[in-house]
Formats: structure tokens, C-alpha cells, sequence
């Protein structure tokens, strides 16, 4: 890994040449320089990004949520390793907010994936740790741009199934992928209804041995579900659908990526693959002036002035209303 | 319903005291205007609530959130009626941010409650439309604060069970019961883990005729899953806890409300009911900054600008972060 000192110095001009040329260590060194948070760095990440828009390459981008215990990092490796196996490149990322408050990053110990990770068509980055969503969200679609320019054809994005992630992640993939656990009959652990929405397929995985009925049995039960939602525009008949795969004996996968595929040339022919990655930008170019603006809370003397306001209001000394009032004056002054 | 031009006549000073005093026409009236987005009415408005600080009145405010089906305006009619029987005054109040989308606004129709709404120790606002969730929850936890200075023992928050008014209503309650059907045993109608764990009691609806059996087989499956929380420590023991009631029948209903009773009782005993009041109090102060820096992109010339850039975005003419800080820079120059 490569210090910041070294970061700052890089050749932004070089470092692009590189990425495209497939150089590995030259991808690694950029996505740490995106992942910094210096000014500096930042200016320069946003440089390369800006260079690397000319370069006319374009991966799948395969969003994959799953909440632990599904067999996600099995799933990644056996998936992975089929597609590389059909000389496909295949990058890795992982959007995990919650890093920080479980003490170890998803993907952050790469044994987790050892046959994929010695893979030399397969390029595994694990989820920076410390940092709130905004800033990882901004960090995986630039890292997902800069797997792209270096000529990844698959760029698959992990994230935990908890919380606003999924949001993030579906909104940075051309196809939203959700990995399931043949249900234990334990209707709390259901899926919520709004993550379900967003998948474009349904993986129930752990369709072997003993666990196969019921992978069965959770598949039509999602299947039945998936009939019910409205037809999307941007899908053709039959989609959004469920299907069984097993990671650990390799089934399914093949025919996992088939649909993935039909999904995606389908989504090509009639315009909705353009036209989805036109609206995420627009979600991110406004999610991001959002940031910016609240970003003026995080100054240490706004942090004061909150804190001060803050603590009167929770005496009951004033109002939410007016000491927010107050606050904005002191702020736009 | 007042109109704005007698809203803006009317004297701050007197109608605080026609409120404290009982006067429900007052209430109405003091309600429009703090629905009111006219800015002479959001002066009048705050001066109102700032007037009203120095009334002594707590009402204990309860959140109740359950989805279409489940039985809410027959609940709240039956609870309702119950209360004032034992010469409690209660204040139904409701946050449905949906009510643009679905046509029309829950408590729209007071006939929905029709004992409830005659009943001259209730008073029943139903919920604005046209507003957005932000707006919606500023409104509402003013008009709590309108009620409690009345004089109302109970204040009831309704909502649906969909999206984030739940955290809306759990962030202005001193209590957030969830209103349940019997399960029809479809898994995917599972309730929201988090809004599971915003519960403080659990009411399974409809424990009778055929249904009873479900109902009481629905209370003790969520009764289990509650047990498997990790307990709070603004709760004693036992809590949160899910029961039985029949609002058609009327039964249980006592019994809910002792539960309720001994929470907030406990809570008062411990301080943690003054302590989640200046929680919330925080909470909402945080809540209008944010609101109030975010409002800037509401003006005409500030949706301009973006709309600009964002259609240079969608084009791929630039990348989110360049066009995020170029509209930064200019909403700050």
C-alpha cells in the first residue's frame, strides 16, 4: 500500500496510462489515492477521473447484497471463478458502512477468497474502513470508474445486506443482485420489501445437500413475491426473477450469469442500460452538492456553535425551531 | 378552517391564552397556522410556541404506526373512546407524508372515527396534505406542543407503516406502539426489523371471531422475537412486549393501556422520560439545521443552476463531483 507522501507525488498523466494498460499495481495505487481524504488528494483524484472519462470502456457493474450468513464471499469466489474462467476480468469492491462499528471490513481479509484472489484476471479491493457512507459511496463509484478504464469486462459490488447500503450500491450498478439463504421459516427474517425492489435477481443460495428443499421451497416462495411487484419498464417479460444457485458445489452460476446477461442486452437494445447510468449521475451529482452543503456542519467551529445550541435546546431553554434559526443566521453571516 | 388573512390578524397573545384556557376553535385555529409556509405565518407561528413554553402541561404523546388493513382508525376510535370514558382528553394526530401520492390523507375523513370525533374530550386534525416529510414533521410536532398546552392528556401520533414517517412519529412520542394484523402466514409482510426495534409495545389487532387463533399465534411469534433484543435501558423488564387486542370488540384495550402506563411510569421514576424529550429536542434541532441548509436549493435561481448541470451530467459532459463543486461555488459566491 502506498503512502500518502507517495500518492501526492504521483504523475496524474502516468498513473492514467498505466491504469489503462492494465497495470495492477497502478490501479491499486490510484484507489488509494481517491480513498484519501487530504485536499490535495482530492484534487488530483478528481483530475484522474476527469482524464480517465475519455477512455471508452465500459464493464457490467453487478451490484450484490447479502446479509451475513448467506455465503456472500463463497459466492464471489465460485461466481468470480467461473467468469474468469471464460477469460473474463473480473474487479472486486465492497461498500461497508458498518466497517467501522464491527471492527473488520468486509473483504478485508482476502483468505476470505483465496482462489479468487490469486487470480490474475481478478482484481479484489477491500472496503476502506473508518468513513460514513457519503464519503464511501463516492469512493466506490470513482474506484468502480477506474476498474472500468483498466479494462475490467465485470465489476462486482459487495455490500452487507443492512441498512442504506443497498441504496448506494444499486445506484452505482447496472444490475442489482440480492444473494439469499434458503429461509428458516422465521418470517422476521424476511427481506425488507424495498430491498426486494430493487433486485433485479434473486439468488437463493445453498441449494445442496440437506438445504436444497428448502432453497427450493424459498425460491418459488420469492418468485411468487417477485410476480406480484409491477412490471418495470426498464425489463423484459419474466423479470424480475429468482432463481437457486450453490456456491460451494458451482451450480447454478453459469445460469445465473445467462440471465444476467439477457437482463443486461436487453436493457442495451431498448436503451435503459444508457439511460440508467444517466440517472445515476444525476443522483450522484445531487447527492453530492447535499453533502457538500451539510458538509458545512463539520467545521469545528460549526461543531461548537451546534454543540452550544444544542445543549439549550435539549434544557428546554429554546425551541428546535428557533435556535436552528439562529444557528443558519450564524452560519450564512 | 380559517383562511390566511385571518390567520395573519389574528393576536399571538390572546390565542395562546384561548388555548391554554380549552378553547378548541382556538386549537384549530393555531394549527392552520402553524400549517401555514407564508413566512409572516412561521414568525407568528414560532412566536406562538415560544409563548407556549412556559405552560406547565405534559401530555404523554404516543406514536402508533401500523400498515393499511391492520385495523388503525377502528383502534383509534375504540382506544380513544376508552380514554375519555375515564375522563382522559385525547388528541389524535397524524404524519403521512404519502397523502400526496395516495389521493388522500389518513384521519382525512373524520367519519372514519365517527364516535371518537363527537365525542367533546377528543379532537381529531387530520393530516395536512401537499407537504414533504420535513415539512409534515416540523407541523406536527408543533401542533403536539399546541395540544399538550391545551390541556390533553393523550396525544396520539398516527402513521403508516411505510418509509420513514415511523421515525418521524417514534422521534416526537414518549411511547411508539406498533398496530399488527394476524399474520396470514406470507413471510414477505414481515415488519421492518427497524421498525420492530423502535417498538415499545407490540398490539397484534383483531384477536377475535376466526381470527383469534392467528392473532394469538402473531402476538407470541413477535413476543419471541422481542425477547431475542437486546433489552434497553429505558425499559424494565418485560418490555418491549407485544399483546393482544379487539378494537372491533373492545377488549384488551384496558390492559394496553396499563402497559403503556407502567413504561411511562417507570421511565418518569428513572429519567429516562425527560431524557428522551431532550433527546428528541436535539434531535429536531439537528434535524431544521440540516433542513434549513438544504433549503437553499429550493429557490427558483438554485433549481436552475442544478437542473443546468445536472443535464451535463446525465450527457457524461462531466462528472458528478466537478459539477457538484462548480454549483457549490456558486450558491456560496
Amino acid at each position: 500500500m502506498i503512502t500518502e507522501q507517495r500518492a501526492a507525488r504521483m504523475d496524474i498523466s502516468d498513473l492514467k496510462d498505466r491504469i489503462v494498460a492494465g497495470d495492477r499495481r497502478a490501479l491499486s495505487r490510484a484507489i488509494t489515492l481517491i480513498e484519501s481524504t487530504r485536499a490535495d488528494h482530492r484534487d488530483q483524484a478528481a483530475a484522474l477521473i476527469e482524464a480517465l472519462k475519455s477512455v471508452d470502456r465500459e464493464a457490467i457493474r453487478i451490484g450484490l447484497s447479502g446479509t451475513p450468513g448467506v455465503g456472500k464471499s463463497t459466492f464471489i469466489e465460485s461466481f468470480g471463478m467461473m467468469l474468469t474462467a471464460q477469460r473474463l476480468r473480473v474487479a472486486v469492491l465492497a461498500v461497508d458502512p458498518s466497517s467501522t462499528r464491527s471492527g473488520g471490513s468486509i473483504l478485508g481479509d482476502k483468505t476470505r477468497m483465496d482462489r479468487l484472489s490469486r487470480d490474475p484476471n481478478a482484481f479484489i479491493r477491500p472496503s476502506p474502513s473508518r468513513s460514513h457512507l457519503g464519503g464511501v459511496a463516492r469512493r466506490t463509484r470513482e474506484a468502480v470508474t477506474l476498474c472500468e478504464a483498466a479494462g475490467f469486462d465485470v465489476v462486482l459490488i459487495e455490500t452487507v445486506g443492512v441498512g442504506q447500503s443497498e441504496t448506494v450500491v444499486a445506484e452505482m450498478s447496472d444490475l442489482f443482485i440480492l444473494l439469499l439463504a434458503p429461509a428458516g421459516g422465521d418470517e422476521l427474517q424476511g427481506v425488507k420489501r424495498g430491498i426486494m425492489e430493487m433486485a433485479d435477481i434473486i439468488l437463493v443460495n445453498k441449494a445442496d445437500g440437506d438445504l436444497k428443499p428448502a432453497a427450493m421451497r424459498t425460491c418459488s416462495d420469492y418468485a411468487g413475491a417477485l410476480r406480484l411487484l409491477r412490471k418495470r419498464p426498464q425489463d423484459p417479460e419474466g423479470f424480475p426473477k429468482a432463481t437457486t444457485v450453490s456456491a460451494l458445489h458451482e451450480e447454478g452460476l453459469r445460469q445465473a450469469w445467462d440471465e444476467m446477461m439477457t437482463l443486461v442486452n436487453w436493457r442495451r437494445d431498448h436503451g435503459h442500460f444508457a439511460g440508467r447510468r444517466a440517472e445515476q449521475a444525476r443522483y450522484w451529482f445531487g447527492e453530492e452538492v447535499r453533502q457538500g452543503l451539510l458538509a458545512q456542519l463539520a467545521t469545528p467551529s460549526a461543531q461548537a456553535v451546534m454543540q452550544d445550541y444544542a445543549e439549550r435546546v435539549a434544557k428546554g431553554d429554546m425551541t428546535p425551531t428557533i435556535a436552528a434559526a439562529e444557528v443558519l443566521e450564524r452560519l450564512h453571516s
